[in-house]
């Protein structure tokens, strides 16, 4: 739509309203690495239908707020402008904002640390961001779930913040509903494919996964396949391992998987076969941390929101080409071995190597 | 107090065995941030009244051989001897020495392993620094932290260490003593107040807090000033968000916040006016980060320490001028993407980027 | 040896299928730092010996099986081929492959998951090797860690995943079977001794301990001193503090211990007193360590693996040289203090500094 967009464009360079609108949407379109206004519409639209649907309007109402509030405050640090620009430093608001009324009741209280946490948000952002960047790598969406869980983990020492529809603290237990002597009926799988992208924004609905997937669409047909890869790999996986049936249904195993299969198929490397079998052995691998993510924060009663695609995917960007790992032979310069101290005589080789 | 100071300054220089006890008493005041030998004086007098008042006089004596054994280890490690004079080795051993008969039962065992944890918090803050440092952030008291709550863990596992005052561990439940239909009483709000900046040393008693005010008011008006304005908005926040009316009573939501309105106030940032609002939103989140840690630490029973405020103000020094997160585009030489791979066009771009 | 070795040198130079054996037993050797390939056939001696007579041969070929598993997707990767020569890929493949079988059931889906574990850990390995070099430290056996506690973790969601010999998951409480009244029985300790070196592959068997310190002699005769030292200081300071029995008596007290005071006493400093004296500090604290892990992950049912043994040489071997820790001072470029503001006058100094 090169029309449509330059339009749009002009429009953005002439008019700071347009351009905070613009820098929202992409704040949005950014949750599943989309630098593009009308993917974060398509992405917006799937919320808030899924909030309709599951009469749920604050949060719809929360995401929208705290995108606002974190790119807010992102101005108000004077950040960089180009990622401002990019819409970098709404995406985990959006997700803050979803969360925090999926998970708490709506009321004053709710709001005040809703608004908070997507003002902090930003804050971790650049925090995290710093840090990988020693690395080359991204913060991903760590800053909403670091966020995320110190806000929902509140709510049992604050009395009014009351927990909605979170899970009671249980210590890990196997799982009772997996599936044995499986028949496959098409339909709720073919659902629970779909509900892993809405599942992204925490909506358990498939017609917003749609919308998602067309929202991927609109800016790159290779995030669309692989965010559809990533969801069907995810329900082989899981049903195969004999996951709770319920939560395979419900997108719960598939959204982590969809981010990662995106993340490392075709935006963090660039797509080709090679890639592809790294990116399929990490949403697999991804698949695994949810099941025991899910184990590890059963006492704590809360959610693991994104981090099992975090982690799995830091993991598997970190690797850098050429890596030499610190060989099995003395450190330099350690506090034990100081001036005085005689260097290691090949730091390369090790005292014990049998070639030698 | 130029004369009674540059007199101290002179005897120090001459005088190895009051050098030795004036790099002591810097590091007692190190714990909230001040290279000031009257105002580790204070903070000893702090402690001591209010150990000895709470009738545990092992927690006074413990603070003070944790502090000596620290720094004794930072000289045996040959340590850089200006951060030794500074008194930087000494504060994570003072709260050591607290906090370990605060909540172990006094007996050889236990005095075994406050010296082994006060020699280890040393090379813990050479580990944490020297990680940090890359970053251009403190270590802030994190080796404390992580020292110690190694040591009160272990309590479970070694029989010979027994558990005194702490919690029993259980499952995270929602708080049953808030503050409902709110009537003020003035004066055990004043004590909450006055307790939040003795609690930093695990005090329970609102004398200790005036003298802890005191010592800071002796090296710094701004330190004393963030002090009581971190102490009292965490009050505030904390009744407004219906925390355990005993836990704030006893200052437990206010010690954190206390270090955390100090430190980004006006010791890692000049003060001003952007700087306090910055800090402010540092110290509000603090409470909400305490009330998240009591619940996830709950299952283990053991006290966040000095937690909250080691997270929450690493996540507001990290942030950077001028920062770029990466943006979510290829990584430039990742294991996928090495020699013969084609490099992205263009780095800082996007290949989904909506305007181009 | 030097004749049998130059004749080894020079078929593994002249055949690539000897040298890929020669790849994988040096792998084994690195568990515990030694690049040397007959002590990596010792190390497998010692798991086939303890894994046949608890009759669990799952656990040895689960062993070699992700040993080659691990090896060969570093080879799919183009790692650094001296890093890949000395084994530095595998040591972590053969931890994984040992310990899945340990405390799962054997059946498909856990081959499943061994297999996918053992390709994970070789991206783990240069994920966090990449990370620790940026302070010139290894990733030890931390990747090791981390992808067998997903592994067993997801245990508990994935109904095709059954636990074999894993813990109840409990809340913590206090050791019951703690040594009181002690009267020294020489068999069962000296068998733990020895129980302490063949534990680092999880293995509970003496002999197997003795086919590891002969492993270690065929190398270097500092590493087998250092593993005996290890495995005997763990025992006293854990009959002293009063640990289980049972956990002492089979060996659970002293792997981690073992692998630190080889660590941090010839492998990663050059031996001295200075060095041993800092070496046995850690390795004392990895006894405490080891106690306060159990604990901590008791209400999830999953064992420690060697992860006290890789934090506790983390924090001895970060701490470098001619140390400055940041002064608690004004931190310069941070998101408060840009451009406009003015730079702290003495950068090295505080402003409450008592002397000036």
């Amino acid at each position: 739509m090169p029309d449509t967009s330059s339009a749009w464009t002009r429009l953005v360079e002439g008019n700071a309203v347009v351009r905070f609108v613009d820098i929202n949407l992409r704040g949005a379109g950014q949750v599943i690495f989309q630098n593009n206004p009308l993917t974060g519409l398509f992405f917006l639209a799937a919320i808030g239908w899924g909030a309709l649907k599951a009469d749920q309007p604050a949060v719809i109402i929360g995401a929208v707020v705290a995108l606002l509030v974190a790119t807010i405050t992102a101005m108000l640090l004077d950040v960089d402008e180009a990622s401002l620009r990019q819409g970098l430093f709404g995406f985990n608001g959006v997700l803050v904002g979803a969360a925090v009324p999926t998970f708490l009741v709506a009321n004053a209280s709710m709001w005040l640390i809703l608004a908070i946490g997507a003002a902090v948000s930003t804050v971790v952002m650049l925090a995290v961001s710093n840090v990988m960047k020693t690395w080359g790598a991204p913060a991903l969406t760590f800053p909403f779930v670091l966020t995320t869980w110190f806000l929902v983990l509140g709510a049992y020492s604050f009395g009014h913040l009351l927990i909605g529809s979170m899970g009671q603290p249980v210590l890990p237990h196997p799982v009772t509903d997996a599936v044995t002597g499986f028949r496959p009926k098409i339909w709720p799988l073919a659902e629970a494919w779909l509900k892993g992208p809405a599942q992204v924004f925490l909506i358990n609905n498939a017609v917003s996964g749609i919308l998602v997937v067309l929202g991927l669409l609109a800016s790159s047909a290779w995030a669309a396949l692989f965010a559809l890869i990533g969801s069907g790999v995810a329900l082989l996986i899981s049903l195969w391992l004999g996951a709770s049936l319920a939560s395979i249904e419900a997108g719960l195993f598939g959204f982590s998987p969809v981010l990662t299969a995106v993340g490392l198929g075709c935006v963090f490397y660039p797509p080709s076969w090679r890639v592809t079998l790294f990116a399929l052995l990490g949403t697999v691998f991804t698949v695994i941390v949810q099941g025991a993510m899910d184990a590890s924060l059963a006492p704590l009663g809360i959610p693991t929101f994104t981090a099992p695609f975090v982690f799995v995917t830091w993991l598997f960007l970190l690797p850098k080409a050429k890596l030499q790992p610190h060989p099995h032979a003395p450190i330099e310069n350690g506090v034990m071995t100081k001036d005085g101290a005689q260097p290691a005589a090949h730091p390369s080789g090790t005292a014990s190597d049998g070639r030698s």
